[in-house]
Order: C-alpha cells, then sequence, then structure tokens
C-alpha cells in the first residue's frame, strides 16, 4: 500500500537560557508529542543563542527542508527577544506594527502601560498573520510555512491550540511498548530480525537504569496499526524464546 | 582588556525517541553546565533521527564550526544503533573490531554472552580513541573534535568524567540573577540601558508563569565576574526606581 507523502517538521529552539543549561526545555517535547497526535513527523530540532545570523540561518535551512517549522522563544518586550525581527530578516521582509494586534495589546494595558517595549510585541514580520494567545495577549506569527510562538510553556502551549486548525494532518502513528529485564546483547539479534521483517515499522531499544531496577522498552513505531501490533507480538514471542518476559506498557 | 578566543561546542543528540517525544532530553542540560564549569560556551544544540545521512550531515556541519561537538545516543548493541558507523562516514573512515575494546568487553560477559551483538560496540571508526564506561564498560570514542558518548544519562555522564581531562578549558562565565514581580514590559527600556552600559555582559529577561505567581528573572552573564555584579546591582537599583524589590537568587 503506498503512503502519501509524509506531513514534517523542525523545531528551532531560540534562547541563550537553553544553551546555558540554566532552562530545561520542555517544549520540543510538548509539541513533539502534539504533532504526533496529528500525523506530523518531527524530523529534526534545533536550538540556537539569540544572535540574529545564527536564527535566520538556521531557520532558513529548515523551512527549506519540512513542511513546517515551528519557532520557540525571544518574542517578549526585553531588548533579548529578537526572534521577529529575525524571522522577517530570514524572509527578507521588514516588520511594522500590525493594527489588530496593537489594538488587541492597547485594550489589555492600562492608560500609560502600553509603552513602546510592549509595542515591540507587536511590531511583526510584513505579510505574517497572528496566532492568538489566549494567556497574555501578545501574539505568535504565522509567516509561509513557519510558526513562531512564545518560549514560556503555558504560552507556547495556548499558541499551538489556536495553530492546530491551520495545520494538513497526517496519518497517526502507532506505538506498542514491551518492557524486559532482557538486557539489549541478548535480544538484539531476535530483534533485528523482526525490524528486517517488518519495514515499515520502526523498531527502538531504550535501555534504562532506574534504583528499582534495570530493563529495556523495545518500541515499534508504524503508521499500520496491525503491522505495528504483530511486531510487538514477535517481540514477546522472541523473548519467551529467550526464557524471559515482557510486559506491555503505555509509555 | 581582550579576551583569548572562545572555547565553544555543539552537541548533536541522536534519537527518534527524542523527537517522537517518547523521551525528554535532559542530556543536553547536564553537558551545558558541565562545559559552563570548564568555561566551554555551548553554542548549538541538534537532534537529529537515527538515519545516517541525517547524522553525518549534522556532525559535518558542526565539527566545522565549533571547537568541540558532543553526540548522545546510538552506541549500543541493536541494530537502530548507527552512531559509530555514522561517524566513520563523517569523517570518511571506515570501522573496525578496537581490540582494547574487544578485550574490556569479552572479560565483563561471561562465556558465550560476548556475542555479534555486543562486539558491535567495539567496532569503532578508525584513528579514533576510546573514552572510558565505568557502568557498563562498552565505550564511547574521540575522533577529531568529536566525542561520541552513550545516550542514557547514568552512561553519558561517566564518559563525561572520563573526558574532561581532554578539554581545552577557558575563563568561566560568571552569572547574577536578580527574581522580580515587576512585568518585563515595565522593566524593559531600564533594562535595555544596563545592557546597553554592559556590552561584554549578556543580559536575559526570563518570565515564569507558575501556581505560587508569576514573576520574571532578569540574568547577567558574562566573564568579568565583577562586571557581572555591576550590572546585577543596576538592575537592582533600576527595580528599585520602579517601586519594586529584586531578590538574588542563585538559579
Amino acid at each position: 500500500m503506498s503512503q502519501p507523502a509524509p506531513i514534517t517538521a523542525a523545531i528551532l529552539v531560540i534562547g541563550d537560557e537553553i544553551l546555558s543549561g540554566r532552562t530545561q526545555d520542555t517544549n520540543t517535547g510538548y509539541i513533539a508529542r502534539f504533532l504526533g497526535a496529528l500525523g506530523i513527523d518531527l524530523r529534526e530540532a534545533r536550538v540556537v543563542p539569540d544572535v540574529q545570523a545564527e536564527i535566520v540561518d538556521a531557520l532558513n535551512a529548515l523551512r527549506g527542508r519540512y513542511t513546517y517549522v515551528f519557532t520557540t522563544g525571544g518574542i517578549g518586550p526585553t531588548h533579548d527577544d529578537i526572534t521577529f525581527e529575525a524571522v522577517a530578516a530570514a524572509f527578507g521582509v521588514g516588520c511594522y506594527y500590525h493594527p489588530e494586534a496593537m489594538a488587541a495589546m492597547a485594550a489589555r494595558y492600562k492608560p500609560g502601560e502600553f509603552n513602546d517595549a510592549r509595542r515591540r510585541m507587536a511590531y511583526i514580520p510584513v505579510g505574517a498573520e497572528l496566532v492568538r494567545n489566549t494567556v497574555s495577549t501578545a501574539p505568535g506569527v504565522h509567516i509561509g510555512n513557519v510558526f513562531v510562538m512564545a518560549g514560556v510553556p503555558m504560552i507556547m502551549r495556548a499558541m499551538m491550540d489556536a495553530i492546530e486548525p491551520k495545520l494538513q494532518r497526517g496519518a497517526v502513528v502507532h506505538a506498542a511498548t514491551v518492557q524486559t529485564k532482557v538486557p539489549e546483547g541478548r535480544l538484539a539479534e531476535g530483534l533485528k530480525k523482526i525490524q528486517v521483517d517488518h519495514k515499515e515499522v520502526a523498531i527502538g531499544s531504550y535501555p534504562f537504569y532506574r534504583e528499582d531496577g534495570n530493563g529495556v522498552q523495545l518500541v515499534a513505531r508504524g503508521r499500520d496499526a496491525a503491522e505495528v501490533e504483530t511486531a510487538a507480538l514477535e517481540i514477546e514471542a522472541m523473548l519467551r524464546d529467550l526464557g524471559a518476559e515482557g510486559i506491555r506498557i503505555t509509555a
């Protein structure tokens, strides 16, 4: 059965605070799962600093390669928030004060509080559409195949909800996970055979070391739910042949 | 005062499990802080899938740009572990069974258990040196300016300890963090002035939304500890001028 062309995506995380180790990025995992539920394949993620040339180069590399690019970070009112200008530079356009964004933000603040710094959050690339921010008003933007979102997780999540209706959807990837205590080195040969027999299923092996014991999670992922289930059943049978057991978990 | 050339680094995370959202990457943050303590600047991070061409392209882009590249993931015994072959391809070399790695691993396993799958973990790029793995024996490797490590955090951390003596060190970046409840939009103008006055200090503004209240962390980072402290004192004074207070935190 021939598959339609996959819908692909990349994430561009913009922020010195991730690269310094100060802040643990959790947006990538959230966006990955969000896109996965829509049948969109996340193929790459990059983290770059708050430096315009770095943002431009990465964005141009990614937007040429994938169906969508999602950026996080750098759209606030302070001097280190340079994402809108960088995105505009990547697209070869200027920025302007978007009337609708200006009006929404003017309505949010008390008289005299909608100052120049806050107006910067409405200074967006020419040709971009707004992405609604139900948390704190200042919008994200959508230009070409690029969605520009906030870095604060609560706001990013609200923006993803606003973006969702605009996205093409693909066939969802199904996953089955079998957990076992058999070491990877003992199950590798049998697992490889199952992978060879199911080329449309991606089988991954992920060892873990925990205080309550070590083990491995064997994950079968693919768009054909029946074939994923067949692969998982074969993994369980392979483990039984090794005199061990595997338990299904929802990872 | 002229600074010596910075020592820079990139991280290449190799693994479908990060891009599917199944696994939360924490290695990037750990490595960022580890390198920071050595005065090495992490400038970029990328996540790519378990696909040789993707690993090769990313690795070649990164190793040409930064002093060091650190990879995580894909060096186990299962079919989805393809990092050593990919790194060899990036360097245009083959792989071979490294005698010292073979001997160490043969000694670890019981007779008959050092099978073909496990031998793959000793099949490393020609010209690479071993990186010791005190947790589970199977080594990482060091080739050119690239360090290839495991993805399991416990093992990656042991490998970073083994790598540390090989790394050049730079001047450490000092940081001071002032936390306040003043909204970013009110402090942005004053903060920008402080940034303009201290070009060698990078000042970042990071809002947070928590159940116990919202706020902003203002972070000054730089290699001159006295100038970082001066910037932090100016941030505190600026907040006082706004009728608010800032508290120092160790972030």
